[in-house]
Order: C-alpha cells, then structure tokens, then sequence
C-alpha cells in the first residue's frame, strides 16, 4: 500500500535522491517553508491531516490532528519533547510507533565521550597551552598528572546506544564498568545497578559519565547529595542533558577539589550566560552540545530512516522503537 | 653472585624501599650529586668502574672506563644517544646487554596518540573555546567538521611497543592498519610495508602517525616530498622524535590545506621559539614532549628494572632488549 511520507526538513540533493529511490512506490511530501535544521520544531501544515508516516521533530501537539499517522520518526537521538505521559498515552491508543535516530548520534556520541576522556588523562588542555623545556617544572607537572584509564572504574548512567558503543570502545582499557538504567534488559552486557546501590557504587567510581535523558525523574539528579557521595578525584562527564545536574552543586565540588574535573557537552542553558562561574572554573571544560555531531548527519538520518521504513513495509520489527 | 648495582637518579622512599626489596643480596649504589630527573644524563662517577649494572641515562662516553659492566638498563624509552655505530661496536665488543624502558612508557605514548586522533576527530579545541548556541553557524560548523576514526586508515611509522599498544587502543574503531618499519618480524599483527610500498600507501592513508626514532636515516625523513605524498585531507601526529620531520614542509602542507592538521608531542628544538610559525598556525596543535609521561614513572621504571633484574639473576632474556 503507497505511503504518505512527511518530512519536516531540507536536505540536499544527494539526501534527497537517496530517499526518493528509496520511496518511489509511496509520496514524499515536505513543508511549504522547509525548517533550516533536523533538530528544529517544525510548524503546522494542513498536509499533516493526510500523511501516514513522520519523518522529523513534529510538534506534539500537531499529532492530535494527524489523524491518519500510524508511525513517527524520530530525527533526533533525543525524545525530550514527546516523553510524558499524555503523549505515550495518545500515541498508545492510536497504535502509532515512535522511532528515533539513537543509531545515528551513538558513534559520535561515543566517540566525544572518549575524546573527553582521553583529553582529560592526557591533561591536553594544558598541555596544548604550555611551551615549555623537557624537564623544566611546568614540564613535570603536566607529566606527573597523567593517568591512565586502564583498570579504572566507569559508571555509565543512562545505558542505552551511546553506552554500548562507548563499552566496546573502552575495551582495549581492561575497566571496570557498571551501569545504571531505569529498567535491566540483560542485555547490557556489563553490570547494571539500580538506584539502590548508586551510592555505594558512586564511592567507587572514577569516571561517572552522565547520559542520563532529561524527564521529570531525572531533573538535578546530580545534586550536592549526589554528588558529594562520588569519590574523591574522580571526573564527572555530561553527554546528556544540562537539566539533569544541579550546576551550583557542581561548581561546589569542582572547586573543593572532590571532582578533579568535569566534561560537559551539555549545559543548562545553553550557551551558559558569559559571567557563568563555571566558564571561569578552571577544571570544567565545556564543548557547546556537539557531541552527536558529525559531517554526515543528514545522509545517516535518511540511510537510519530508510532502514526502517524498509522493515515498516515488510513488517519487521523497528530500529530504535521508543514507543 | 652479588650484583653492584648503579642507579643515577634520585627516588622517593617508596620506590627505594621497592628496589632495595628486591636487590637484597646486591649492592645498590647511587651517585653522591643524584640527578633530578629520570632522563637527565648523569656526571661522571669513579664508582662507574666497579659496577655491573647501569640502571638510568649513562653518558656513552663514560662506559668505556666503566670496565666491569655488564648489563646497561636505560631508563627512557628512547635510545638516541646510545643509537649510533661506535656505540654499538663498543658493547658488541665487551658484551654489554642494552635494555631500555620502553614498556613503561608505550602505554602513556599509545593514549597520548589516540587522545590526539580523537580531539582530532571531535574538533575538541574548537568546541572548547566556543560558547554558542544550538543551531548557529558556529554550532553547525563545529558538528559538521566532525569526522569519524572508523573505516580509515592508519599509517604507523616506527612499529614497536607503542605501536602494538596503538593497534589495541584503536581495535574498536574498524580501522585499516598498517606499519611501516626498518626490518619486519612477522609479529606485528598488522600488515608491514617497506620503503618501496611508502609512496602509495601514504596516498591512501587518512592518519599518518609518525613513532619513528631519531637516528641518521630518519633525519627529516617528513620532507616536502613525503609531505606532498599524503592524502589530501589526512592528519598527522609527531609522537617520535622532532628531527624527523622538516618543519618547514610540514608548515607548507599545513597552509595549503593539504594536511587538515598536525598533532606533535615533539619539535625540533624543544620548546618552539616564540615567534616559530607552526606555533601560529591554527591547524597545528603542540604538546611539550609529555606523551609518555604519568603519574607514576619512576615507580613503574623500578619496577620494570626489577622484573628485568630478576631476569637476569636468573639467566632468562631480558625484555625491551635493544643491543
């Protein structure tokens, strides 16, 4: 049966080509005015009311009049915007599949985590910033603050496709890593604790990598309690959502020296305003939420999408199902 | 037989403690003006005549006098000044064992080498400077520049302890990996090319990463011919020595644009002068010769000369033996 497929977003000629070869039996249709980014919230357009499949960030509020829609995708690793209970129960009663992009963001996702963790091993930030001679006293200190991930121990909280990756990327490290999820799958493939033992296993852990996803149980997760239970020296990552730490209690550990350091990709808000105290806190590093980036989002968007569609019209189950 | 052990550089009494432990039924001697670091060259010792073991950085002219030695363990894992024929005409000749570190420090130089690749890669001392927000022209431009490590290909020049740690670190990216080396053993687990296979296999590699030592056939072995061999777009990483690049090519290729970037742990001098032009250029990223440097050097040379000492009691080959 032809499909009504909607996309939200421009996208190139190379893009676009790959998709219509893909849906040539169904209908492609766009938005009169096309948003600029795959991220951005798209308007309402009457043409919503007919389409059988989304392909986008549509406005959850647009759903209730896309009568007809049957499954959602997602281009987006993030669900922010759809994760309450109103929308899972709308889409719940109309039978319609939700799907995101995680397979897209989780390589690079993965890849900036390390990045930050090397970087921070390395002590690159300094280091790129010293000139200095073999054996000077600027030359010692850089070396003598180098560590190594080796036989460390990582909790990763928020284990979904980003956390996989990132296990199998930190394999050749011989760590030792745990992670922390709502729900056990058993299929983690490392060990899972739940909220029980974080606390114990927070005095323990040196590396605490955050991809925690921003919803009403997780806002300041990482509050002072929390994060005065981390031990001492440890560095504390944030790959997922500003919203789920306390940024003052933050400040509070980095400064008392606790953390030795903190990795944030993300912020709350983003940008932080100019006089923020942690853009002037020496051992907090901060990248402007660009970890899932890459120079091919786009072409790996429509290639996630049209895997999938492929499995809708053959009846398979879907990548990335959310809902 | 009981064992006169020189060691010329100071330690702490942990690591004292440590050697004395296990040279209990030697003697262990130390210099009366101990050096201040582990790498610097030591002065000249009347006692250098009655040892039977070196453990440190000798003066090569001093082993001439030192007429009872038998065993040199080298407490860095460069042998640049040991590296040259006269040299190794006179320990042939006596039957002097040379050991160098180069376990200890392999480990550090393979992180320090993939922390590069992956700041590389995730565009990190852009991101770390730049305060925007999401969806700019400056956020787009950090996200699109974002590259991938998996599926390229590698190029290691200089294949020894930390290369083979390299090709651990980077199992999990799917790369294509191959080495380049003076003389292949068929142990590198890689693929090994030789002088003549260099040309085409420069032309398809995406990271050239150069480990070779500093020896008279190395000397500006990177030269503009080499340079302008390189893939359009690849990235290059100094982690050997300073002396086999010629900066002056390499500043050339970097301005073209031919190279996307350069990553040196090591210059030639060390430090740059102030007004060197690769310290301006903005696709050029330095580190003052740290890349083997951690928090616990000593500790773990110790204990390498130790596991090499008891080796050696014991009649069995020694490890990182270099002549």
């Amino acid at each position: 049966m032809s499909q009504r497929i909607y996309v939200d977003f421009s996208m190139n000629r190379d893009n676009l080509s790959l998709l219509e070869a893909a849906t040539r039996d169904h209908q492609l249709l766009f938005p009169a005015r096309p948003v600029a980014s795959v991220l951005h919230k798209a308007e309402w357009d009457p043409q919503l009311e007919t389409v059988d499949i989304l392909f986008g960030q549509p406005d959850p509020t647009h759903i209730v009049k896309a009568g007809q829609l049957k499954w959602i995708h997602v281009s987006s690793s993030s669900i922010t915007r759809y994760d309450n209970s109103s929308f899972r129960q709308l889409v719940a009663k109309r039978g319609i599949i939700v799907t995101n992009s995680a397979a897209v963001y989780a390589e690079a996702c993965a890849d900036h985590t390390l990045s930050f963790m090397l970087a921070q091993s390395r002590q690159l930030p300094l280091g790129l910033v010293t000139r200095t001679a073999n054996g000077s006293d600027a030359w010692a200190k850089i070396r003598s603050s180098c560590t190594f991930l080796r036989d460390q121990t990582v909790l990763i909280l928020g284990f979904g496709a980003i956390g996989r990756r990132l296990v199998e990327l930190l394999s050749p490290f011989n760590m030792r890593i745990i992670a922390y999820r709502r729900r056990a799958r058993s299929d983690e493939g490392v060990p899972v604790i739940e909220k029980e033992q974080l606390a114990s296993t927070l005095a323990e852990t040196d590396h605490v990598i955050n991809i925690l996803p921003d919803s009403l149980e997780t806002q300041h997760f990482f509050d002072q309690s929390r994060f005065t239970l981390i031990k001492p020296g440890a560095v504390f990552y944030n790959i997922g959502r500003g919203a789920t730490v306390n940024q003052d209690a933050l400040l509070e550990v980095l400064k008392s020296g606790q953390l030795r350091a903190a990795w944030l990709d993300v912020t709350d808000p983003e940008p932080l305003p100019e006089d923020h105290p942690l853009l002037k806190q020496q051992n907090c590093f901060i990248t402007p939420h660009v970890a899932g980036g890459h120079f091919n989002e786009t072409g790996m968007l429509v290639r996630h999408f049209i895997e999938n569609f492929q499995r809708y019209i053959g009846g398979e189950p879907l990548i990335n199902r959310v809902m």
